[in-house]
């Protein structure tokens, strides 16, 4: 049996699309979801690409996903924002968020806007390139569903809360630092699944916080790590990061924070004593010209990522990676040769074809 | 022989004031650095306080620092500033490049402030608390010597680039996360060299690239490495953090980074070919009201707080510990039993004592 199929990308787009569309997504949300989806697949993160969207459409027929949602800007100031996103998916939700903190750069030099009451949405890459373009820097965080064990915790508190930070350089491409919190992403524990292997120590511990190698601990109360994956090595800090994510994403803006994070999967139910509205976001754009003029600020960063980037290394590697080189590589070969799917999401999939009547890919 | 000596907090602080006076320090800039100072050692981050203070004398006597600085600001948009510290203390520089952020945050709901021409700010955690009054969120960084290599290198191009986030509560104590980017601070490297013990491997690597113990290895050519201890750990998302600081800090501003950044020792030259001027900083104040009425804001950070300290924990830990916990704690003790100082230290600073006939406490 195959491991994996080759979809091109236009076709798998072409898809994406039509579900959107059966989900009762406007033709403009369709194709924004379908975008940013595929923004994952492109970039080599595929956990959270086209694998997601069976979850995606769980959750909307769970009512729990709103596809046609009334997003609203609740409260503002010059550079700042708070957005409900009427339950919608976040993949709508956040670039609307992103939208707004780049027009208050616009106007008063910086944008940062909290986001409440929204859906997973996807990666933070996607939002905060979004900036580029506009010469600006794009940040973008989300909570997620708690899988995570702060430093000393049995119980699973966090979500991996990623961050991204997208800065614009000149000749070279833009330096896009895009991760999770937590020592290695859950995208990486499926893998391990899939190939029937061990995790690494210090990924993962058991319900009673201990150490352990076995992907499948966490059907078990066993928890993801923070970045540093133990106090020694700067767990606390990994914590740090998440807490600081979890805080900006929902304590801003009312949405829920923590344990209290609506899982992603329909099966679990969200807990019964919400602290907030649906999960959190947070976006911000800085206009680099509010700093220094754009020229000048693209011509160092080029000198930043050249020196890097050639800097001398340990015995058999070739240069230090700069963020954002793997996953624009990987868009570059996707683009061409199409997306490898795994076999199990392509089972995935073609169930959702059969449930909306749509045509898979062949 | 003692390993250390405790001297009252009152005492140590009028005797670094003398040594900031005796350096032509205002009376202000001197009350101010001294407040800085002491405030490292007071919250238990020895390697940043009083244990500097000899090397800040070094790069004055060097003329490399100007402790009569004409701190300009060079550039500001509505919600965002660039400021020319003139080579003053970053002691003195930080704070008030806070003060601009909050300023701004006042008037357009946050403000942003890039510091070029600064030297070592002592504690990131003093700068971002200064928010908290203000009930805002506070955010301080800075780029620093380059003692640490990115995932794949040998060679030193950031330093341990700290990134503190000081977030207010109700009836809890704030919120403040306050660390350095790599797996472990080089001030417990310090720790290790005087008491003659080894390194925990994943914090160190030689000139090689290879894991070390040894800490002093970085004499050797060695490096500190990013949060995560390798590649498999997720030390490329530490090496994105300590980057993100550097670029923040510096190519915004116009500051020196990487590489160029220099040292913060006075028998090390700067780099003969600057890429930009002085070491950099970025710092941040949002206003709670800005996204939510403050109120709600510090009830839920209390309910965040309260949830996560109330954690089952693993066996004989007795709590999860909320980021700031261990600094407020050392500082009461600290203030009402005095301050443990290093014997090293305490030479040093009776050095200075004879150097500007000033007493030292007994």
């Amino acid at each position: 049996m195959k491991e994996e199929e080759i979809i091109p990308a236009k076709d798998l787009s072409k898809f994406v699309n039509n579900v959107f569309l059966a989900m009762n997504c406007s033709p403009k949300d369709a194709e924004l979801s379908t975008n940013v989806l595929l923004s994952a697949d492109l970039r080599g993160i595929d956990s959270h690409g086209v694998a997601r969207l069976s979850g995606y459409v769980r959750l909307w027929e769970a009512k729990r996903i709103n596809t046609k949602p009334a997003i609203k800007t609740i409260y503002e100031t010059p550079s700042t924002g708070v957005i409900d996103g009427d339950q919608g998916l976040g993949l709508v939700v956040a670039p609307h968020a992103m939208r707004l903190a780049i027009d208050k750069a616009n106007k008063c030099g910086t944008g940062w806007v909290a986001v409440k009451n929204s859906n997973h949405f996807g990666i933070a890459g996607y939002h905060a390139m979004l900036a580029l373009e506009h010469d600006m820097i794009g940040m973008a965080m989300t909570n997620a569903s708690p899988l995570v064990a702060p430093t000393f915790s049995t119980e699973r508190l966090l979500g991996t809360n990623p961050i991204c930070v997208a800065i614009p350089a000149d000749s070279q491409p833009a330096f896009v630092a895009d991760f999770a919190t937590t020592t290695a992403a859950n995208g990486k524990l499926e893998i391990l699944q899939r190939k029937s292997k061990q995790a690494p120590i210090g990924w993962i511990q058991d319900k009673e916080g201990a150490s352990s190698t076995n992907p499948h601990e966490l059907k078990d109360g066993g928890a993801l790590i923070p970045l540093g994956s133990d106090r020694e090595h700067g767990s606390h800090k990994g914590f740090c990061l998440g807490a600081w994510v979890d805080i900006f994403s929902a304590v801003l803006s009312g949405a829920n924070y923590g344990p209290w994070v609506p899982p992603f999967v329909s099966f679990l139910a969200p807990p019964a004593d919400p602290v907030g509205e649906g999960i959190g976001h947070f976006v911000g754009a800085m206009r680099v010209d509010a700093f220094r003029p754009v020229s000048e600020f693209k011509q160092h960063m080029d000198q930043w990522i050249n020196r890097f980037r050639s800097a001398k290394t340990v015995a058999g590697e070739s240069s230090v990676i700069i963020p954002g080189d793997p996953e624009r590589e990987s868009e570059a070969v996707r683009l061409k040769e199409g997306i490898p799917i795994n076999e199990k999401v392509v089972d995935d999939l073609k169930i959702l074809a059969e449930k909306f009547s749509i045509t898979f890919p062949k």
